[in-house]
């Protein structure tokens, strides 16, 4: 019969299926959750009934995703082939176009447009010219041939002498009466799908050869380590970054969720949250430090110089998510903040200056606010309730109407209506006189500048003002409550509230005024909008970085966002490492990361590294002068002061989470010293203690320190929070300074407690404490060093920020803006305008 | 003999040659300048005598360029190879790759980076996949065997049968004794390097099929024009701007010259300039307007129609150069300022906000001048020269040094010392003490935001600034100078020199004190960086709009920058156009636009486009109130007003230049109304006269406008200044007075002749002069309309700005930072959280 003649493809497709599922199986042994996927991209309609493509879905187990796109408009099309192209859970990709409706020029363009490593039905011209030089290791044979191929190689060759090949299949007449489709029981259809789903395979199987499962294709950049270690500026400049989109690429960003802002620097999209939410975190990891002497002890060049080990030395995914610092103090003191020496993130002249311009961002909105305050006040006291409300619901085309934000404010009032015109006289005069006591303005100006003469001023001086003058003061725009906002926000939607909770100042009559009262709460989200993206850097050996927020250490709780840890814990995957630093010693930064950042986030840390330098455990044990930099071999003295990192130690572990020290190794310091250091560490339960030399040597000098965080990871942890939120706000208080400080008590200073009672009534009581204490010492006195007892804790008084979330204790006087010295930083940076290069940054 | 029996390649190649050259002079007939260029990138050892390679640059008349590469580093070469795909002028690319010290991945790599369209070895997988197609009309044949092709097919078939063919050649055999290699008398070998040839005049042939030559290929965007006009932010919203690195592409833009903010805003690097230097520039257009009301008359919507009239419509390369607008009006009275209804700069919340953070660069480095400013006025008050000096130049590691900065300030003192301890006590304190007098201090601190209660304030009453108080204020950032020097900068490194001009103070001694003085203007350069680069966006048509710098029109030039304006004239090409907006009426901005960036430009525009109204000329007729926004009907009092148009055309005469007068019609216009606009600019001498509907209807509604200016730019022009800059102060501000304002004569008050003469002194009276005159009369009383006579301009005061290199006069009293009203615009601005979308931007 003309079928005994036949080649059967139906027979010989199921050898090929056999086959297919035992490589499946095979691939599955390395990596359980592996799974082949095929995308089938139709364009036109769906229900255009193709037998090919219903084939090709009722065969393909292995089709992950159809997409069916109703618009024939290329640029939506192409689109789509970008999205397939970078899903690296998809290995292979087929474009279905209406044969009538498109140009010859667009059909090339789409074909062409899939990536030649997933064009498994082989029509790129790349895939083509790959074929014709016979470089068949690395291309796709075309499905039709291969299957026809693949027949003969199946059939006894002398049988196939003469046989007739089915080239294309009477469609209709497969269909059954019920119209479903009955495969052809023979000829090359069969085998056109079965060689498409081999193909398949055969592309996952190359993906899985040239990436493990789960980790990161990432080129890492070699370091080229000089003796002695050239100033920072020179070692960035030195090194040339990656291209931003390649490292974005590297670490599984889509170039839809990136926008690249210069070469070095890019932005990252929230909507890559919803994309990986199914992907389990990676292990988080926190880095503080022992109570430091003013010049700071390498937190930074600690964080830095571990995910370079982790990463270019171990080869795990690994990112750092650091804080962008203020530009203020660039010119001023302290030079640059991008950790130092071969642990650095570069560019540095980039990452010290406007960065993307987030910073630039909350001066703008944070001074929006302070204008909208004065100037309101100034309107109410110059006009009658009448006229306030109808300049603030005027008469447009013969219509008062509210707007969303007046609406809100109405809700507050408990005032249920909606027509402008129905508000009685006493409804008028509480929806427009905010009433807001000028003593009572917590609200102040922000500069990113050290501008000392701006600490306080008298403001509305000029005649158009009306003798309306008030004290007020600057501070630095790190100190704003935005900054504290964009840290701690989890999405657009929760900062848009944040923000709108922002309390201002009180009324006359008790009430909190906040941002939404003054109408200009919205206008405060549009104009954080790019700044809630955090910002994507690299390392010098090419890890990634995130750098996303910098609230003040001083006034508010010194940790970068919580969004971006968030994403970079999914970029980085189960077997990743995310790790984040936490401003000023554990006694404050690492405190206030676990009870303030910690709890808004719902992250739990895996690990805290605490930093502790011969040096800074020196002063503690007795040191006199902080001038005095390095201080001669003594073991005595550095034992003495080790009692701060067993304190320190000590405080990590109320939190239930293993501590590893990372004694970060100056060249005056001897062997000796290093290692008394890491014994004593032990004896105080330090998971692991490890000296390094990351600033000396980049990744590979902190290589023993990645080991012992690896290790720690994986060792139990119990994290608990410190107090609890229902706690009375003094109890509260009382349990940091006791448990943390080690302080017999607190007293709570007249004006602290007038805001205890202030804010017990307003309701802000359930809010975290974020203390604003010196840094320098764990007590409230800078010059107590070790470990002080026996002091009791001053408040002198509480602040609200509300918006972020937490209640303030001013344990003493804090500096909101720092000052320029006589000889700022300044006088040394200059631009090379032949090379545009930035000169004498540090 | 052999040789008779050898097909003759050499001979052959004579053909080739004959026929390319006829093909090139066919090309050259569409375009004179155009030439196929040919590069040969090679890679490793320039001494390395291939003799291919020697061949093809002797016998490539057409080579063009030729890159030899010392280093082989893949990403050097990869980035050269990107260099030579974008580079137009280039048809032909072949890369050279040494045989032995590359690995197989990277060849591939590199081969494969050369653009298939240049790929005229046909070495691409793309190439080979076409080939094996086919697909010939599309693809370049491999020059070896199509050498043997072209050799057969000049051959007798019969004659070649059995003949043998020279696969390779002896190349040290084809030496002659002085090494110079004469060709081989047969073979393939000519015949490769002709069809290299040949392929390049492929190559340049189908380049000058898809684009017209010195035409930029570029896809405008269709408008989709609704009635009534909607929003302006629904009409932005609705479109869709193409994605910015295209545009940039499409106007000629190398991709190394574009770095990217997002997907709709870049900033193109300087280094275009020297690219382009060869390139003439297209025509110069400047957008004015006649005495506005102070609701505008919508000069930035007619620049915007208008190029997209000259672009979409005409299909002319035409770029728009207009000014970043202030962010503290957007949120404050104005709302945007980004054109309006279906002519504008999109998107219109990027243009409004933030755009890339330039503004904020400006604030930022004004603030740090005014940091420095009161911080060295108070240290040195509390300490002694000598204290001073060994701050200033502190002793590091056992030694002292000047840096740059201060070996400038020794300079301008005369001191030619390098030696910090070498100078004497006088010379010291000399150099240590500015001694500036607090009362003379002319540098103010800026915000953009309207912030009424900053107008005057007292500064430093902090305790620690220990009773060094004084009076201040803050403007508007855009009113800074450093603002200034941005619009008028012709480079980075005269950018530099600017900053370090400026001046902040006078000394005690009457000396003035500068920027470099203070040691800052280095940094100033540094925070300044990417703010000197121009800001690529796009009209609603997808034309490519410069944005770049914004200075305040009340007290300074209100141009937008001179770098875009230079940059966008290169791009545009010899028959392209750039269209230019000048702030506030033709007296103002115009004016400025002529006297100040005009004569430091160097450029010289062809047209004057005259924006007018029938609602202002209505309103100069004696129309009584602003409030009253139309009037009805009324030809006389209309016919009355056009007397001021009359004056601006005049005007704008006297510099030499055609006026083309664009009658913005609003829907309340009659046709009698427009015409009549029309006659009477005719008559009094404008080149044409048009009306134009571009709001509504987009470039669409700006053809004849378009036309207009295109014919009055092939119009001789003479162009001139108004006044010889080596005039006395006093008289070039009377010339400006008594031409453009129409005054009898100038008065100068007392604090004014004091300043000429203070600045005749400091040697600034050869500075071009700047008035700060209020906009809404050709006076300088704002209710004086139409064209008042018979006054005296009344000069309040002048101040210096050095730096951007002007005087400017203040008449009366200029506001520097507006206010916000009881209901400012943010109480209707808000993001949708979900979508991202910005609402209530108007």
């Amino acid at each position: 019969s003309l079928f005994a003649d036949l080649l059967r493809g139906f027979v010989c497709r199921q050898q090929v299926r056999e086959r297919l599922k035992t490589d499946v199986e095979q691939m599955k042994l390395q990596d359980p959750n592996f799974t082949p996927g095929l995308v089938v991209l139709q364009v036109g309609d769906r229900d255009d009934s193709n037998l090919y493509i219903s084939m090709k879905l009722k065969a393909a187990a292995e089709v992950k995703k159809d997409i069916y796109l109703q618009l024939v408009h290329l640029s939506a099309v192409l689109h789509s082939i970008t999205e397939v192209n970078e899903n690296s859970s998809v290995h292979g990709l087929i474009v279905q176009l209406p044969l009538d409706s498109i140009h010859k020029i667009d059909t090339e363009k789409v074909t062409n447009a899939v990536a030649p490593e997933k064009d498994v039905d082989g029509l790129t011209s790349v895939n083509a010219g790959k074929l014709s030089r016979g470089d068949l290791g690395d291309c796709f044979i075309p499905c039709t041939p291969n299957g026809c191929m693949e027949l003969i190689r199946q059939t006894d060759e002398t049988k196939a002498n003469g046989k007739r090949v089915v080239g294309d299949v009477d469609y209709a007449s497969a269909k059954d009466q019920a119209g479903f489709i009955t495969p052809v029981p023979g000829g090359v259809g069969p085998m056109t799908v079965a060689m498409l789903m081999s193909n398949t395979v055969l592309s996952a199987k190359r993906f899985l050869e040239s990436h493990q499962p789960g980790k990161w294709n990432i080129s890492y950049t070699k370091l080229n380590l000089q003796k002695p270690v050239p100033s920072d500026i020179v070692i960035s400049r030195s090194c040339v970054p990656k291209p931003i989109d390649c490292l974005a690429r590297e670490v599984g960003l889509l170039s839809d969720e990136v926008e690249l802002y210069g070469k070095t620097k890019a932005k990252v999209q929230l909507s890559i949250i919803k994309r990986l939410q199914a992907q389990p975190d990676g292990k988080y990891v926190v880095v503080t430090g022992i109570t430091p002497t003013p010049l700071g002890e390498g937190k930074s060049t600690t964080t830095i110089g571990l995910v370079q080990a982790l990463g270019a030395q171990m080869k795990l995914n690994v990112f750092a998510c650091v804080r962008q610092p203020s530009q203020g103090p660039t010119f001023g003191i302290k030079g640059g903040a991008a950790g130092g020496g071969y642990s650095q993130v570069i560019p540095m002249e980039e990452f010290n200056l406007h960065l993307t311009g987030d910073i630039h961002a909350i001066t703008a909105a944070n001074n929006l606010v302070a204008a909208a305050v004065d100037a309101r006040m100034f309107h109410e006291s110059t006009q009658s309730d009448k006229a306030l409300y109808n300049r603030l619901v005027p008469l447009i085309g013969g219509e008062r109407k509210f707007s969303p934000v007046q609406t809100n404010r109405l809700k507050k009032l408990g005032i249920e209506k909606t027509d402008p015109s129905t508000l009685t006289e006493e409804e008028i005069t509480r929806f427009a006189r905010l009433d807001m006591d000028p003593s009572s303005v917590t609200w102040q100006r922000v500069l990113d500048t050290n501008d000392r003469f701006l600490r306080k001023i008298t403001i509305g001086q000029s005649p158009t003002e009306k003798g309306h003058t008030r004290e007020a003061q600057f501070d630095i725009t790190v100190a704003s409550e935005i900054m504290a906002v964009l840290a701690l926000t989890s999405s657009l939607e929760d900062m848009r509230q944040r923000l709108a909770r922002m309390v201002v100042a009180t009324s006359r009559g008790g009430v909190p005024i906040t941002t939404e009262d003054l109408g200009v709460s919205g206008a405060l989200a549009v104009l954080m909008r790019d700044a809630i993206k955090p910002n994507l850097m690299q390392t010098l050996e090419g890890t990634p970085v995130f750098v996303h927020a910098g609230p003040f250490a001083n006034i508010a709780h010194g940790n970068s966002s919580i969004l971006a840890d968030k994403i970079a814990l999914k970029l980085v995957g189960p077997e990743g490492f995310v790790v984040t630093e936490a401003g000023f010693g554990a006694d404050i930064g690492m405190e206030k990361f676990f009870n303030i950042k910690c709890r808004y986030s719902g992250l739990r840390p895996h690990v805290v590294v605490l930093v502790a330098t011969v040096r800074a455990l020196k002063m503690h044990g007795g040191g006199q002068t902080v001038s005095l930099l390095e201080f001669p071999s003594n073991l005595e003295l550095l034992e003495k002061g080790c009692s701060n990192m067993r304190k320190q130690i000590e405080n990590a572990q109320h939190f239930g989470v293993p501590v590893v020290v990372a004694v970060n190794a100056f060249k005056t310091d001897t062997e000796a010293e290093l290692d008394l250091v890491c014994r004593v560490a032990k004896a105080a339960g330090a998971f692991d203690a490890v000296h390094c030399s990351h600033w000396a040597e980049g990744g590979a000098g902190a290589v023993a320190l990645g080991q012992a965080v690896k290790r720690a990871s994986e060792a139990p942890s119990q994290f608990k929070f410190l107090y609890d939120l229902e706690l009375p706000i003094a109890d509260k208080i009382r349990i940091i300074a006791q448990k943390i400080y080690g302080a017999d008590d607190i007293e709570l200073l007249p004006e602290a407690q007038h805001k205890v009672e202030l804010y017990t009534k307003q309701g802000f009581s359930k809010l975290p404490i974020c203390m604003a204490k010196t840094h320098l010492s764990l007590s409230h006195e800078a010059d107590k060093k070790g470990v002080p007892t026996g002091f009791v804790l001053p408040i002198r008084d509480i602040r609200a920020s509300v918006g972020s979330g937490f209640l303030f204790p001013l344990v003493g006087t804090m500096p909101t803006i720092p000052g320029l010295p006589t000889r700022p930083c300044f006088y040394d940076i200059d631009l090379d305008p032949e090379t545009e290069q930035v000169n004498g940054l540090f």
